[in-house]
């Protein structure tokens, strides 16, 4: 039998369902000991379950609890064993993920990552190019005493140098709220919620409300997009009133708020009206 | 036996080897009747042999001249055949292949897109948050005549606002060249190239001599990044003066400047000094 070596395995999953692993993901899923599925900053559009079947081997679900505190229990079974870390999406693409990176690089642990596609490369299907995008934002749910505008002024610096920008939308995935933050506890539980493009329209128009600096009014070209990357994805683009009205379905959504138009995106964007 | 569809599938290889391929990708392959390979703007680490040995099928070649010009062949052929058009990296990432998508939308072709990594969101790796990159910019091959500086115009604009700038450096795999344009002709063979890291340096630090503007001096924070998700990966981490003379080996290379640095980000740039 062949000696195994001690490896952290972090391996994307890609953005809809089993099959979206590559050959070389499965493979290390396929060798390691012990398999961990990151369950908290983004949606597998599929079950655990038919991961499970896909591999033949049982998947350790890992909350955001287990990332940030637990898993330095991970780290040091990796120490001895090959440990295989799934991630949907790319795995470098959240900045937790770069943390994990280094504590492990730190304790000498071999790390190796297996790449695949991120939201934030799907994303090229809308028609924008990607070389356009300017700084990424995202949009979270308001909670009271925190008024968040960061993602206006995102939009508002991107647009003023004509560039797109990438409006992520919040998840809340048995994650811990302001209150449990400041009684440094674990979430107590919160139902699992997403963000609609809707709502982050809302967000914004209302935010534009208060500064009324033009930024994001009911007339602004937005791209609403759900489900990137999978069958049934949604892409609608028109301006923020009419969006407000469309049903984009399940999760994951995300809003582009797009800047100065080259002729060739202004084609693109005429599929999805 | 099933009747097949007129499909066009778009199908990203992901960065390294044969093995980044998902497994759905994998399958279109396998029931394709036709499949293409584009081949010149990105480099597949492993020959085109091993792609066929993995599919059990004939792959064709397109260079730039089928895909911008013949490529209405392919179109016509997913008229009535499944017909697989491999990329290297993600589908979505370039402007041709959205050109390409919105040529066959027109003319009433299904397409399936399959997306993988890519070297903007792999980049990841390097521990710069992807959140807080601004435009993208690339680094071309002097041309007698053109004197392109937007690149540092793009690093300028990102930096001051505090942004990271990933810069993709040049390829060229037979395309053709100022003259060949201007003459409406096809490339005439020229020898493959790619820009390096000390290239693009090099190139960045005789514009800053011109313009003395200290947007990229000897002293600016670079990383000089090499097979960005292959196995034999390097990434530097140092100023522009210290990269200029390390070796990153072979193909593709790209070089990101950092814009502000939050502490999480200064430490995993230690990883590669």
């Amino acid at each position: 039998m062949l000696k195994k070596g001690m490896t952290l395995y972090i391996i994307g999953l890609g953005l809809n369902d089993e099959k979206d692993i590559t050959l070389k993901g499965l493979e290390k899923v396929r060798s390691a000991d012990k398999i961990y599925l990151e369950s908290y900053t983004a949606i597998l559009q599929c079950g655990k379950e038919r991961l499970e079947e896909l591999y033949g081997k049982k998947v350790i679900l890992a909350d955001r609890d287990f990332v940030e505190k637990g898993s330095e229990s991970m780290i040091n079974e990796a120490k001895e064993k090959e440990i295989a870390f799934l991630v949907v999406g790319d795995p470098m693409s959240a900045t937790t993920h770069l943390d994990l990176y280094l504590r492990a690089v730190k304790q000498n642990i071999k790390i190796e990552i297996i790449h695949n596609a991120s939201v934030m490369n799907a994303v090229g299907i809308v028609g924008l190019e990607l070389y356009k995008y300017g700084k990424t934002t995202s949009v979270v749910f308001p909670e009271e005493g925190w008024d968040v505008q960061t993602h206006y002024d995102v939009i508002k610096q991107n647009k003023a140098s004509g560039l797109h920008t990438l409006c992520l939308l919040d998840i809340k995935v048995k994650e811990p709220g302001k209150e449990d933050l400041m009684n440094n506890r674990s979430a107590k539980g919160v139902e699992p919620r997403f963000m609609t493009v809707n709502q982050a329209i809302n967000n914004l128009l209302s935010i534009e409300e208060k500064r009324k600096e033009k930024v994001f009014t009911e007339d602004t070209l937005c791209v609403g997009c759900a489900r990137l990357g999978g069958n049934d994805m949604i892409v609608k683009a028109g301006d923020a009133k009419s969006l407000l009205t469309e049903d984009f379905g399940g999760p994951l959504h995300s809003l582009i708020v797009p800047g100065n138009l080259h002729f060739m995106e202004e084609e693109a964007l005429t599929l999805w009206k």
